[in-house]
């Protein structure tokens, strides 16, 4: 079964008197009379970051992967809590030293403030990050339009050839190692985007588990489908240089996850306020798609027109 | 270490902006401005709960720990999110089925509504519950004042006694094991007597690690000791039953976890009103104890004003 799935048939109706939690068909849950959303996400070794062997890295990894929920939603984060079940050496002073150090400097980089959590002990090593924002309004999934315009924020699939290296089965020079490392480790979440999105994007989410998988999450509960250009997903110079030199493909790098880059749709008639503001923050934006109706099938395509298959669309829950 | 170590070295300094949070020196957090508490906790199989062979009654278990953490304050719970990471065979169909169907029965005993989670996969069962509740004032640890008496509502050690059962530690006759074993997995949280906290109360928490334990995290940033009372300590009458035939000792069933009662300290021109609201409400509240001088000891006496040594104080976290 897939998360959505158990969500749909077991847990939704434990929400259905709320209208604010949206029948849990959102990842966050938006208070309406407080203005406040929530976002809470666990993290598991060896599943959500490969090992803690570097735990000031895996901690600013999953501050970023939860504050990104709120960000890509219009929302700012204010307040976050920390779970963390451990075996007793995660909780050696030296590694509590660097947690505490990673989590100041994300406090300052982002303006969030710790205010609780729980430490526990546990052989698997399991972080649970619940994030709160404020905000009067919010962008849901689910509200893309008919011939909405698909955008991206920044480049996708750096941070997957960054996992590749990790687990050593990609080598590259030194410089580019640790190019795609950090990207892997210290997706750059984006703030200051956060709130124009509620001036132009119709739905948004951030990718997390792959682009094609986030986007089909995006709009898993409307009858539309969705075109991609596979030759306009962004991606940046020093990937492209891997590709080529490799002759890896394209479509294997841009849909594998923890890009935490924004995916939204939006009218075409917002495109030149899209790039007008994405100029002035010094963002890429990028439009990679279209919503189609849903007598259409859902297509990547290349700039021939060719009909492209991936094969792995992004990391899906199963059970 | 301590929690409450690592708390206050390595990240009370992470909130120290935030008068809300109260420097991490609560177990929930208070935003003044919403009027909005949050409580998280985490349980891991084999250590918060004994396994996971009756989903339905653990559940319900974790469920009402972590309300209790609101409850205890004053603070009405309103949303909670659940976050599972587990093995596939925690996802099945029957487990899920029992899950939700407990999840609604909690709901509705306590007005409660899942607004959200995460389910990730897990070799080892790791729950996260966050608790969301409202209130204009909330009682706050560390605001005892000297010669409070110290109260406890309900009776103590019933739980303990269930998961000595449940490890097969101790036997008896089929009715009372199942006594005690209900009593473990569903303890009876205070709700009523919530918010009428707020009129007599002047610190409080909830018992979940063990009365002595838990009583000096009460009151561990002020300079003050405290009076037990053994004899007072109030225990069921199935747990005296067994205590006598058994010729077990009192003062190792009271301080030992999960009893989910309400500890709380109080002027003593207060008893009068607490004794009637008990009445009305048609809940124990006893007094067992008072808040002292710093330059006495802190002790536990029985009637004859003996000193009573209590070896295991409760359930403390190490790392």
């Amino acid at each position: 079964m897939q998360e959505f799935e158990i969500i749909k048939d077991y847990f939704s109706k434990l929400s259905n008197q709320n209208q604010a939690s949206l029948k849990l068909n959102d990842d966050v849950f938006f208070e309406k009379n407080k203005k406040m959303a929530i976002s809470t996400d666990t993290y598991v070794e060896g599943i959500h970051f490969l090992n803690f062997n570097r735990p000031e890295l895996v901690i600013k990894k999953i501050i970023r992967s939860s504050i990104s929920d709120l960000i890509c939603k219009g929302v700012k984060p204010k307040y976050y809590f920390i779970s963390v079940a451990g075996h007793k050496f995660v909780f050696s002073k030296a590694n509590l030293k660097k947690i505490s150090r990673s989590l100041s400097q994300e406090q300052k980089k982002y303006k969030i403030l710790l205010c609780g959590g729980d430490t526990v002990f546990s052989k698997k090593l399991t972080l649970t990050i619940t994030s709160i924002g404020f905000s009067k309004k919010i962008v849901l999934r689910n509200q893309a339009k008919l011939f909405d315009d698909i955008y991206t924020t920044g480049n996708l699939g750096d941070s997957y050839m960054g996992l590749q290296i990790l687990k050593k089965k990609i080598r590259l020079n030194k410089n580019l190692e640790k190019y795609f490392i950090k990207k892997y480790y210290l997706p750059e979440i984006q703030l200051n985007l956060s709130q124009k999105l509620l001036n132009f994007a119709n739905t948004a989410m951030d990718i997390s588990d792959g682009l094609v998988t986030d986007l089909e999450k995006l709009i898993n509960n409307q009858k539309f489908s969705y075109k991609l250009y596979l030759d306009d997903i962004p991606i940046s110079s020093n990937l492209n240089k891997v590709l080529v030199s490799r002759n890896f493909l394209k479509k294997d790098f841009i849909s594998n996850g923890d890009d935490y880059q924004i995916l939204f749709t939006s009218n075409s008639n917002k495109n030149k306020m899209i790039l007008r503001i994405a100029k002035s923050l010094g963002i890429k934006i990028t439009k990679i798609g279209k919503i189609c109706s849903a007598k259409e099938k859902s297509l990547i395509i290349d700039k021939n027109q060719n009909k492209v298959e991936i094969k792995n669309k992004g990391f899906i829950h199963h059970f």
